[in-house]
């Protein structure tokens, strides 16, 4: 089961191993202090005890109160919750039906936006991204309009990296009274999130983006928010989301979070070199290749690429058979039709569109795993090219 | 945060600890095998290769198909998706608006079902249950009508223990062409689950009921079922249910479930002689005291009373004094205000129906842990009555 020492993994956008501090802190809580935290006994109180001590650690990290925080299932779950808790709110209280958001949300954005249009008949304004995959504030200002009662703008884009100006979208959001959602899932560890300073009113993470479990993720709710909970059950997390809680998911993502956040500067400083060794060298080397993104906004440890009339997944193929582990755009993607509707709304035409590849630095990533896909990748690309 | 050795854990039905065995399949997948199960590198199909065993180890416990096996985050989740997943298909189709179910059943459906009529509109028949918690499968039949598109009548209930009629209730369902969900929550382990002999269309599971992992669910939907995914994302799950499959959860699941059903008839044989002797000897010990639930048809683990004229949960916090772990009622209905809406549904007065306890057996559990709550339980009864 384990994986060979000498392969590369380069794909850490799609997950990460989990760290062993985490696993150690969340193993007393399978087998051992194993109660149910909703009970009110001795072993349900334990558990209660630990599940409150991760929700303050994990409220301390984003600056917030431990209240405004949900534990959920995964980080797809948690953009789902606040997307259709304040859609239903909205739609309840009669307050409005417009949604503005942008056409390069991951899917558990872009498609939960698409059910709420197609279920429950909300309007929806993508606002354009320019060619690094930018959103303009000003454009987001423009598109809000009596009825909007909710902006959603991801922090940074799976695909190409870039990060986006939340800051400033929330102040728009703000001034307008519309809610703001905010897609953190790739952020945590690589950008500092501290809700005090942005106006965020719903923000979703996934743990095992950050050295964390899958299977937990957090959901941010502004205290005040008008919830309406999509998903219904028992009273755990005040009502937000029902289920017994994960309390071992709970203290492994907390602990993931206060690793990711203590490391972050750390971390990206030694990756951001790597980072750019990596880009540097792909460009210099293969012909028709491109950056994709941002190249100064993105992600301290994200690479990503279109290269013109080669499939990426082909390239992930070729990859993997070398030994590196990357990614063709989103993970989730996988086994879908190219182009990337990603690089397509950043107007690139379809022949660099299908071409698209991530690579995404880590933990374990040093310069020598740079050097290794910069020895690979050209011949690759070459060898694609010519047989297509 | 280890508890005494001394202390009696008597509340099997709302958690129970994780089997070593279960916590050591699932170790390899936090930090070693840890790729993201959609990627198509080797470390991804690695977790993909682990992920559908498990899949597979679920089915054929559960005599059903690989591919009708939704791993989720919790077994509420579970239920969620089954009930609005079957109703925004039936929305879509403009089949019917109209859903039968019973005034007994888990928070996770009663109150879900509750916002499919407050949010989507639709209408509600809840047929009654006997002075067992018993639902007579003529009452279903009666109830279906045309625009009936689902049944939701859970296997076992929480509370107090009684199994329903589900073979007879899915052959109503069937018969009349209506899709049936049952919450087998509290049946893993404890009922035979065979999904190839009985005419269920969905299925809930929590693991953490059955010696699993807090955190994962399975909802199994038979193929063919018109079904709509409520929460959107990814395509996981053949888009069921999107979001990053918690590989080691899965594990955990499939694991916990496969030793549980094997090891089901030889541990209910066990606790059933344990569980009467508790019933007797509170019943004989106890004045005012009654059964709830059904004396025969019910969970071979699972003993509940109602003592008239005394608050349950303070019967629940002075055996906690005592080191005995109990419920009154559902954990998740913990704090909430009494008495038992499931007892009221059997017919039960208020007097009887504040003073509901819980006491459900498990591994751990032998004659001594009977014989310790027969010591201790009439005192605090009587106590409790002269201080009232």
């Amino acid at each position: 089961m384990t994986l060979p020492e000498s392969r590369v993994y380069l794909d850490h956008s799609a997950t990460t191993p989990v760290h062993p501090h985490v696993v150690e802190a969340m193993a007393p809580y399978w087998s051992e202090c194993f109660g149910n935290s909703a009970s009110s006994h001795a072993f349900g109180q334990a558990a209660a005890s630990a599940l409150e001590q991760a929700r303050q650690t994990a409220a301390d990290v984003l600056d917030c109160r431990p209240s405004e925080i949900v534990f959920t299932g995964s980080g797809t779950e948690a953009i789902n919750l606040a997307l259709w808790g304040v859609a239903w709110a909205a739609r309840q209280s009669g307050r409005g039906n417009h949604i503005v958001t942008t056409p390069v949300e991951h899917h558990a954005v872009g498609r939960t936006v698409e059910q709420l249009h197609g279920l429950l008949g909300f309007e929806v304004t993508q606002v354009p991204v320019d060619g690094y995959g930018r959103v303009d504030p000003s454009d987001v200002a423009a598109a809000v309009r009596p009825g909007t009662v909710l902006v959603s703008v991801m922090v940074a884009n799976n695909e190409i990296g870039t990060v986006q100006r939340i800051f400033r979208i929330g102040r728009v959001c703000r001034e307008r009274g519309v809610l703001f959602h905010t897609d953190a899932v790739q952020a945590a560890g690589r950008i500092p999130l501290e809700l005090d300073e942005v106006n965020v009113d719903l923000l979703g993470l996934s743990a095992h983006k950050f050295y964390g479990p899958k299977g937990v993720g957090l959901l941010y709710v502004r205290r005040g928010t008008s919830f309406v909970p999509p998903i219904t059950g028992g009273a755990q997390e005040r009502g937000r989301r029902p289920g017994t809680v994960d309390v071992a998911g709970a203290v492994g993502l907390a602990t993931a979070l206060r690793l990711a956040e203590g490391e972050r500067v750390a971390e990206c400083a030694r990756l951001r070199p790597l980072r750019d060794r990596l880009i540097e060298g792909v460009l210099e080397s293969i012909p028709d290749s491109r950056l994709t993104g941002h190249p100064v906004h993105r992600l301290a440890n994200h690479a990503s690429f279109a290269f013109r009339g080669v499939e990426g997944e082909s390239i992930v193929l070729h990859l993997d058979l070398e030994g590196i582990a990357a990614s063709s755009g989103a993970a989730c993607a996988d086994g879908e039709p190219n182009p990337s509707f990603v690089l397509t709304a950043m107007g690139l035409s379809p022949d660099w569109g299908i071409g698209s590849l991530r690579l995404t630095l880590g933990h374990n990533n040093d310069a020598a795993d740079v050097a290794r896909v910069l020895e690979v990748l050209p011949g690759i690309v070459e060898r694609l090219r010519a047989s297509g």
